[in-house]
């Protein structure tokens, strides 16, 4: 790339599709990006902003007035314009709903009045309807008077005249009928509409568990206001999983992993404060047992060994909740199952892995009484880790705060802390 | 549930998509769950076992002969059955596959050749070909002819004599053309069909960057074999953000929340053991420093400081590396200026950290030499654990280990390292 002149890496750029020219975007640092989207055309602005992750987007619609995003979203789809106004100040959002022409406005609006990450948030507005009534010779006729069906859909929504849902005309079943029949004979009406106010997890699930392409979304009285289509589910489902895997190191989701050293060093410096804290709570604790220490200096390099196991199997055990908690797996009904479970893998995991330790200290420090504090340190501290490691998501869950988010530094200050004081408390009961 | 009479239960659970059913399974502890799966019809099995994870999957599978296999997933797709059987031992794939009527076996067989994360593992086979010289119309009397056509079906196939690909006839166009044009007028030849052997991320980045909802297959020589649905492609995208979450933790992707105990136990003793050894790495690096922890008993306070706040912030850079290797973001040439923003990150807030955690040890053990030592330990342990999360995981890529799956021991075997020989070096220097 970097090698070819100016207008033909513009030509190149402008030819590739928009979700390409984001990932370039993506993967360049920020000095090359600048240059690379400045290459792109006002036309395709739209469309790569929309591709791009919510942070590089942030940033490059700063540069733009109100007029200029107007311009740029208008063919993008609903739920893409809302989900970017979404991101702008409320006041730039207000601007460049002016901006828009009346219809679009309205179109825009019916979107953005549902939060973006419910069902209603993640709709468009372009639906086909036809009634029941109809056959289906004239639902083709009328099909054919429109010059393009919108991408992606598989199904046309069956609606009365109040403009309630009632029942999917899947185009699979259109072309394969009796043109004669009519909609109300050959429509389905096994499929539950979405409410608009459906969690967007949720919204995934039903969409996995039916294999839909895209389904019809409605409001309170059962009116059909749009449909949800599978390519804004994937996004839904990539970014939960991003979550959980961000989160647990303290990083946003949906980050920017080219963003420059300053804005990367201020976010992260926050996380390893909060970590700080943390460590300095676990030194006060061994703290407490200097005298113990300067006794018996062998504890001080054992210690190490019984905090970081015990950080390991209540990350462990963190992980699958957090993981089974993300899927829908967890709840707190079957929550106590899984907590006997924990406790059970950590007392049988705490005494294997007692006895190695045991017996490498001792034989290491020619001492089996260290060998025993030891052993018996590590039973109690794997066993609260993974005590922790269970029931802290599920507590964490219950007062809704992110169990991927704070799940880690509780852990770890748990784990530190127990680890040295059964460790060093054992000893200083035997030693002092 | 547990309320209702058995007779109920096993209603209610066979009127259930096979999807629900089976996350009622995954949600269920191993008791519970077997009870469930008795009350699963027969002609239900399938299905349900299709959306079990592979850990149940298999579980339930191992039950079953031969024959029932075959029976069982009879009515599934191609690439469902082609991943079932994967999973089971050669000799019961061999088996299964003799059991099955000659037409079944050879669509599976072809499905079989490829690995399954390849867009031919991916495949159904149940394409719906066109001539390019046919006319719309007869086309649509050709689909008439058809009792059902597949799900996920929205576009039919062009090939040629040679059953080579060559264009795609988009439902949605077939519908809105004149039906006295030709295939060839109406088809879009944009579209690059799918090598079998595309690895399947790569599938999953077409599909989610071209919003397709199925894409023709191709052999070497351009023949269609196939064609992928974005349902698949959905399980793809899930299994690898899941894969590096878990992996982090050393846990195996896919896994199933309510394992029981001994063999969660089992698995995670591996992980521990590894972890164990890093740990006596760093003990006995400790070790080399006895003489100085005797003198100053403070240092055997703070050390775990040092260590710990390495180990955070290398597992941030790893996180955002592997993370950006997954989507693939981070190629080997732009991995260059990854490594300086960590480096600069790590200089950065090693500094910030080092002035607070210098200025706390000062005046917490009143003395200000300590300050320092740690200060710089602090200093070198951050720059150190941001340049090994940077390169670690680009040179595990490279020589193809999972930087996922060994990135974190070999990252927090290094920042321990790093931080007690900063650290407690220092202090033998100073203080020896």
């Amino acid at each position: 790339l970097e090698s070819g002149t100016f207008v033909d890496v513009k030509r190149m750029l402008n030819g590739l599709p928009a979700h390409d020219v984001a990932h370039l975007l993506e993967s360049s640092p920020p000095k090359f990006r600048h240059t690379l989207w400045r290459m792109v055309d006002r036309e395709n602005e739209g469309e790569v902003i929309n591709e791009l992750n919510d942070e590089l987007r942030v940033h490059f619609l700063s540069d733009m007035n109100a007029s200029e995003v107007a311009h740029i979203t208008e063919h993008l789809e609903d739920d893409d314009v809302a989900d970017i106004l979404q991101q702008l100040p409320d006041a730039v959002t207000r601007e460049v709903l002016e901006a828009m022409d009346h219809h679009d406005r309205a179109r825009i609006e019916r979107v953005l009045q549902y939060p973006d990450d419910t069902a209603g948030g993640l709709m468009n507005t372009d639906t086909i309807t036809v009634r029941p009534s109809l056959t289906l010779d004239v639902v083709l006729r009328y099909l054919r008077r429109h010059e393009e069906i919108p991408k992606m859909t598989d199904s046309l929504f069956v609606v009365n005249r109040n403009d309630q849902f009632i029942g999917l005309l899947p185009l699979r079943t259109l072309l394969v009928s009796d043109a004669s029949a009519t909609v109300r004979e050959m429509m389905d009406t096994n499929i539950e509409a979405i409410p608009a106010y459906m969690p967007d997890d949720q919204v995934a699930r039903l969409f996995e568990g039916n294999d839909w392409v895209s389904a019809p979304v409605i409001g309170d009285s059962g009116q059909l206001v749009g449909r949800i289509t599978i390519d804004d589910v994937v996004d839904v489902i990539r970014e939960d999983a991003d979550h959980s895997l961000t989160s647990m190191a303290g990083l946003e989701e949906d980050l920017d992993t080219f963003a420059p050293v300053f804005r990367t060093a201020s976010r992260r410096a926050i996380w390893l404060g909060i970590n700080l804290l943390t460590a300095f709570l676990a030194s006060s604790v061994i703290n407490i047992f200097q005298g113990t220490i300067e006794k018996v200096v062998a504890l001080a390099v054992l210690m190490p060994i019984v905090a970081s196991m015990g950080g390991i199997a209540g990350t462990q055990t963190l992980t699958v909740l957090v993981r089974g908690i993300a899927l829908g797996h967890v709840t707190p009904k079957n929550g106590w199952w899984l907590i006997n479970r924990e406790v059970a893998v950590g007392i049988l995991n705490g005494m294997l892995w007692a006895c190695v330790v045991g017996l490498a200290a001792s034989a290491w420090f020619d001492d089996w009484h260290l060998g025993l504090i030891i052993a018996a340190a590590m039973v109690i501290n794997l066993v609260t880790a993974c005590l922790t490691g269970a029931m802290l998501p599920l507590l964490l869950k219950r007062i809704d705060i992110d169990p991927a988010l704070a799940g880690g530094v509780v852990l770890t200050t748990v784990t530190d802390v127990v680890g040295f004081v059964s460790f060093l408390g054992l000893a200083t009961w035997f030693y002092g």
